[in-house]
């Protein structure tokens, strides 16, 4: 018998306890042994709730409650969830959690915490929803060397972007649609500049690449300057504009990592996933590009990556998983920002052809119906972030976009 | 320390062999002990092979050497291979297979030996090569029951229908294309006829739900009738013709389960896999649509599966995964081919449109530039099997094409 601790009775939260009583049968089954949920953690009242017997408002009483094997974090944010989860750790009870923030921020110390204690920290929801994504990564790509990961890993965006190029909105009028259909929060910061994102692919490349890279060592971009422009001189160019997070091993050694609005060719895999849906593009050395496709978040998506962790631990009791990455005191390993090559559309007015191809060498200009006068948008060779700032700053004019182009 | 032995030295074989030399300590690592290949099965001799020392021709000297913990089967086949895995698992050692045809004709017998004897035998790289798909299926997907799975899963039938699409070929040109390629046998028939698909699907919703299903409870229909004027009025539906494997739950309990060409929406995410690719859509009521892709083949993606399946069996040392369906004892739970209710395209000379009304209802024409005179072309309502063949023995004319409409 596993005794299960829900802290958080918010859309995630509830939707695991839901899942947990719906399919209690066959999980047990799954699972080898019974599965009860015997608390849940929210400082708010439901007194008309199925669970309502379950409710308490004191993590006490849950931490000192040895009969809790498994503690399923779904609060969100940091604090108090950081302490919370450390604290059941190191009581020796398995942690399960659908926050990317807390595990892109403290995840190397919480693994090291579950490995000391020989019990197991899961976060399976915290990238992608319901697709598995971190398992597979761990234990279906064992044999390969991880050499790149890009993925469009958030919903909120790809659906506003999907309006911008299917319905020529413009990027306010998308995100006041996404608002109103629920899948843009009333502040939406965290996800149209990038943050959410780039937590994400934190996340991803550190269980990749075995070393703990921080949010803040990652150039974030969001998708609040892309106008329907560069959206007509995307398809002219033959691809979409997507927030791509995305992270790759270099020939130096270090790693390449980015969140950024992209052109990503039509042929891609990453091109044809449109509305709130995300995928994840990994790039191995013995099994190519394998592609994880689905819905990147929502109620019952996420809870069921959440309670397929509840069973993972439940099984593996007393033993902890190889799921791992270590903080390695330094981020030095994080290519700087600057080095980093790649190629660019940039549109600009006010400059001519001939300043352009001084500056920037060989282009491909890219065509729209009617353009302004005196725009010029053009494809780059691939440059480095460095060059490529001083050559529009050499250009003169007026920069109108600058969104990079990515090969996936 | 694990010691192991490989069946087979052909493409996967020597591909597995070489995938745990060149990664052995990051392998090892994984596996949290050293994996050591201790014999190689070939009745051919391979005298310059790195791993010359290794090779037997007799499969007892294997069985008889307690120091085995795990057997590798790659030969292909039911003979020998049923009898090897089966001596292996008896005598208490895990198994690893990418035998697709073993899997989908003796799997419940295979694990339940392997259940009783607490070892494991497990089969990833069975169905799309280096895709991970049998292990999300089982450890992932975990909280949802699984509703319906449809797969591309076969690369030289896509590779031949790709070409057939984008090249205009007929179907007789795009298979020597691919043979010359290497894409495609000499004997071709276990792809083009199906029977390869139907294995894995086999696989597949024996996994899902729980039961097996044996290739010959499952109609299969191959790719050779296809021709180029289907391509065209494909496209003019507004999609692409695919060989699916499929199976689905039906509210009467009963599992639905073909193999045939379909007609699939363009706006589905396996209308864009193209060439040699494989991916496999799963339906659950938890996490709705997920959609695994990837090379569905070849020697290192295969064997990348194998070795992952290999540190996996190393970890459950002594312990036996859940990885499970049974033998039922009979097959009455796959619903009659008669009864399953499609759309569906045909095409017809002879036929007019009041004698198409009359049998079939009402139905959407669709256009080809040039068609020949007397030919029709049109869309079904859904309509069982039974119904559509007895519906077109009514109608006279020529039958010159019935291609399934599947809606994923």
């Amino acid at each position: 018998m596993a005794k299960i601790a829900v802290l958080g009775y918010g859309v995630v939260g509830s939707g695991t306890a839901e899942v947990l009583q719906k399919s209690k049968k066959s999980l047990e089954q799954k699972a080898g042994q019974e599965l009860e949920v015997k608390y849940i953690l929210d400082l708010r009242d439901f007194p008309d709730s199925p669970f309502k017997d379950k409710f308490t408002k004191d993590f006490n009483v849950i931490l000192g409650d040895d009969e809790i094997d498994i503690v399923v974090e779904v609060i969100g944010g940091i604090h108090p969830s950081y302490d919370y989860v450390k604290a059941a750790l190191l009581r020796g009870k398995s942690v399960v959690t659908s926050n990317k923030e807390l595990v892109a921020v403290k995840g190397a110390e919480l693994l090291k915490i579950a490995h000391e204690k020989n019990v197991n920290f899961f976060f399976e929801a915290s990238v992608g929803g319901g697709i598995p994504i971190i398992r597979p990564l761990h234990q279906c790509l064992t044999a390969d060397k991880i050499i790149g990961i890009a993925g469009i890993l958030n919903g909120t965006t790809n659906y506003i972007l999907t309006k911008m190029i299917r319905d020529n909105m413009a990027f306010d009028d998308a995100l006041s649609t996404a608002q109103k259909l629920g899948y843009a929060e009333r502040d939406p910061s965290a996800d149209i500049e990038g943050a959410d994102a780039c937590r994400k692919i934190c996340i991803l490349a550190s269980l990749a690449f075995g070393k703990h890279i921080y949010p803040e060592s990652v150039y974030t971009e969001g998708i609040t300057k892309i106008t329907p422009e560069d959206v007509e001189y995307c398809e002219n160019f033959g691809g979409s504009i997507k927030l791509i997070g995305w992270a790759q091993k270099l020939d130096n050694g270090k790693t390449a990592i980015m969140v950024c609005p992209a052109f990503i060719r039509e042929e891609s895999q990453l091109a044809g996933v449109n509305d709130v849906f995300n995928a994840i593009l990994v790039n191995g050395d013995t099994t190519g590009d394998v592609v994880f496709y689905g819905k990147g978040a929502g109620k019952f998506p996420t809870a069921g990556a959440v309670v397929a962790d509840v069973v993972a631990a439940a099984k593996m009791h007393s033993s902890s998983s190889t799921l791992y990455w270590e903080d390695c005191g330094t981020q030095d390993f994080v290519e700087d920002k600057d080095n980093i090559v790649l190629a660019h559309y940039i549109r600009v007015s006010g400059a001519d052809k001939a300043d352009i191809e001084k500056v920037f060498g060989e282009v491909r200009y890219l065509v729209r119906a009617n353009a302004d006068a005196g725009e010029l948008a053009f494809i780059t060779e691939p440059i480095s972030e460095k060059d490529c700032d001083s050559g529009i700053a050499k250009l003169g004019g007026k920069l109108l976009g600058n969104i990079r182009i990515l090969d996936y």
